[in-house]
């Protein structure tokens, strides 16, 4: 047993991990950071960066169509998937371990576990850190409990995102972010997608029109769309996999995808020995420290269940670190599921704030208004034809934004507008002021005012 | 002769004096519009939109190019033509006259001038208005005094944006908006162009890195720019146009296109029936009235000089109108040469705001921060490898963002989160905290945070 000192413990070297133990050696402080399977995390492996990929050449291809005069060819999938695997870098994280060697942070390498207040097992190994240890340690795919589905081994973000072939067929059981995102990207890729929802509608936390927009794009290209769609049982033969549905309907494909949810990784921790237990995300206050644990604790990224969201990892990373080392400005000021967020289908949905549903549940007087993100000039240029809508919700009392949506082609970076007017307080009287540019498509801000009556 | 009487006459049909009849009509006042040429403008038919339709095509073909898996064609130079040529509907207003029909705004085809306080004349009709006089008559290419210039009737925008065919050869005088995005759409469709600008750099507004970016694009797809490139004698012949240079060089081409700067068009507006003269812009206090002037008078756009926009132009159309209804949050809050503003060629610049040097030169207390618009993960998608920069200029003593600029493939639409920021004047330690979606190129704002030191 050896024993080995630092100034903070971060385990897990995901994204909000490798925020915050930057952040921290930054300022002079000696950092640890402990990582069982690959520095980069779930989001740069097997997550975000891989689904984009998969998913941007079909939409680069798209744009390119709706622009008379630039011709655009097939897709090459090979490419794709190699492009793919450049970006995942073959499931190595050699492009990784520079970034904390450059910064001086310690990897140890194995699974971190919490021995006592301060204290992190790796091994061997113990680290003892002097200020705090900070939790990082994500999440993974959640399972739900339906007949013969673990043991089939299905598919879940970490087969779909790094596959080396396509399947002929794919059954992806969830209609949210992951769902319709490798839905439309296997469909692309010459896979036949059979998408079922459990719920009323796909996407359930974004504007209805968001949903109908994204299932209509799905179903234009194929996806076989089943919507309030219950698997009760699952089996697996050598053909592929075969899923009954609660009407008995049975549905077989090559393979099965779950993006059911996720659930924090808080197992085998060694929490107890920090007074907790390891039942759900890790409350956190607004500093990110674990609520009613002893000694210096800290819970940062998908693993406290506030937001699963990278940006919002990196984030709460960020804030951990800069009260860990004494300064102001550490309280999360706009986060949850208020963060802004991204569904990067085609069309693309950006959001941040409240939908109005989720505005009027909180007792807010919210009004919406709407406008065509095609009828801006600029629209007749970038995004052609592409059906898309953007939504603002405002306080009607307080008169500025409490939330925005935006759906269409390549509309990914409009919502940051949005999401400043919302963290900065703009009154919409003043929003009325920031003019944008002739021919952007940003113009359709004017829209919205118009149709609100500015 | 004939009188008509209306609440407000408008003279000029282009987007400033669009946007003010049509929120007058809207709040129920009757509108007249007086039009010589065409309904919707300059920017309509000899502006931006046709000269977006030149340059887009070649944009998209070349960000499918930089998406590996996406196969894009060559540029179909037929196509691309036959779509500008339906952006401005082979320059017949058909569509716009509707628009104003759908309003009630009655459109009096002819050159409008002020025939006394509050009386416009058109051929034998007297237009009177009860409240109020709007100008809107826009601005024309000016052409400089080079020996020869004017009698070789050279192209100016309004043959450069409409022209159905490709000359072999182009020389374009003028490194601006026009001549850069001018040069970059013939080169792109099949002319060999030179760009002759005769300052020390291409967007002399623009902050420098902007200006050698676009310099080394417009280089790299062949065409020959000349820096402090003074032309001091023009002729043609009919095998196209020669320039002498200062030096006594000789370049020769198939056409000439002069972008060296714009004039307000007053001339023969019969201003000196209200008291004014019509040498240069008309000046204007911060609700658009014409200073000085008898009755009531208003001038917006590119009239009254403060900001050769076309957002701008109706930004000014909606404070006029507002102020002649009477209403309150009629005064101009942000615009001339702060307004956010768009070069369309590749890199695009994007900005808003001081650059560094007209905020130090304004006295601020300036700082700014650069990062690299292809450091985000995002970039490894959009806009991949393309050169690019985002800069911001902070006012140290306020701590909130007086300028910022974005540089790079398809940033256009990132320049109005920055707009929001300065109009709604936002701490930057509280826009630390407006966090952008990972993996969105909107990252690139915390990465200057991070330059700041945030």
């Amino acid at each position: 047993m050896s024993e080995e000192t630092y100034d903070v413990v971060v385990i897990g070297a995901g994204p909000g991990g490798e925020a915050a133990a930057g952040r921290l050696s930054g300022s002079g402080l000696s950092v640890a950071i402990v990582e069982e399977h690959l520095v980069g995390g779930e989001c740069s492996f097997y997550g975000c960066m891989p689904s984009k990929a998969l998913l941007r050449p079909a939409q680069a291809v798209a744009e390119a169509g709706r622009v008379p005069g630039a011709v655009a060819g097939p897709l090459d999938v090979a490419a794709v998937l190699e492009r793919r695997d450049r970006i995942v870098n073959h499931l190595k994280d050699a492009h990784q371990v520079p970034w904390l060697e450059s910064r001086g942070i310690a990897l140890r390498r194995g699974r971190g576990r919490i021995a006592a207040p301060n204290r992190v097992q790796v091994g061997d190994t113990t680290l003892v850190a002097r200020r705090g240890v900070i939790i990082a340690t994500g999440s993974l795919a959640a399972l739900p409990p339906i007949d013969g589905l673990a043991e089939t081994k299905p598919w879940t973000n970490r087969q779909a995102t790094v596959a080396d072939a396509i399947p002929a067929s794919l059954l992806v059981l969830g209609g949210g972010v992951i769902g319709c995102e490798m839905a439309q990207a296997y469909q692309g890729l010459g896979s036949a997608v059979t998408l079922l929802e459990p719920g009323p509608r796909l996407l359930g936390r974004e504007e209805p029109f968001a949903a109908e927009q994204v299932e209509a794009a799905l179903r234009r290209t194929g996806v076989d769309v089943r919507i309030e769609a219950f698997a009760v049982r699952v089996d697996r033969d050598e053909h592929g996999v075969e899923v009954e549905l609660r009407d008995g309907e049975l549905l077989t494909a090559g393979e099965l995808l779950v993006a059911a949810g996720r659930r924090p990784l808080v197992d085998d921790l060694g929490l107890e020995a920090v007074g907790l237990s390891a039942d759900g995300p890790l409350q956190t206050d607004v500093h990110l420290q674990v609520l009613g644990a002893e000694g210096w604790l800290y819970a940062v990224g998908d693993v406290n269940g506030r937001a699963l969201l990278t940006h919002q990892g990196k984030y709460q990373g960020r804030i951990a670190a800069d009260h860990l080392l004494g300064l102001l400005n550490t309280s999360l000021v706009y986060g949850g599921p208020l963060s802004p967020r991204v569904v990067f289908t085609e069309p693309q949905v950006a959001a941040v704030g409240h939908t109005l549903d989720s505005a009027q549940a909180a007792g807010i007087d919210a009004r919406a208004v709407d406008a065509d993100m095609n009828s801006t000039a600029g629209s007749s240029f970038v995004g052609r034809g592409e059906p898309g809508t953007a939504r603002i919700v405002v306080d009607e009392n307080r008169r500025v934004l409490v939330g925005a949506t935006f759906t269409g082609a390549e509309v990914a970076d409009f919502v940051h507008a949005a999401t400043i007017a919302i963290v900065g307080d703009v009154a919409i009287d003043r929003l009325w002021h920031a003019v944008p540019s002739f021919p952007t498509r940003s113009e359709v801000w004017l829209k919205l005012f118009e149709a609100y009556g500015l």
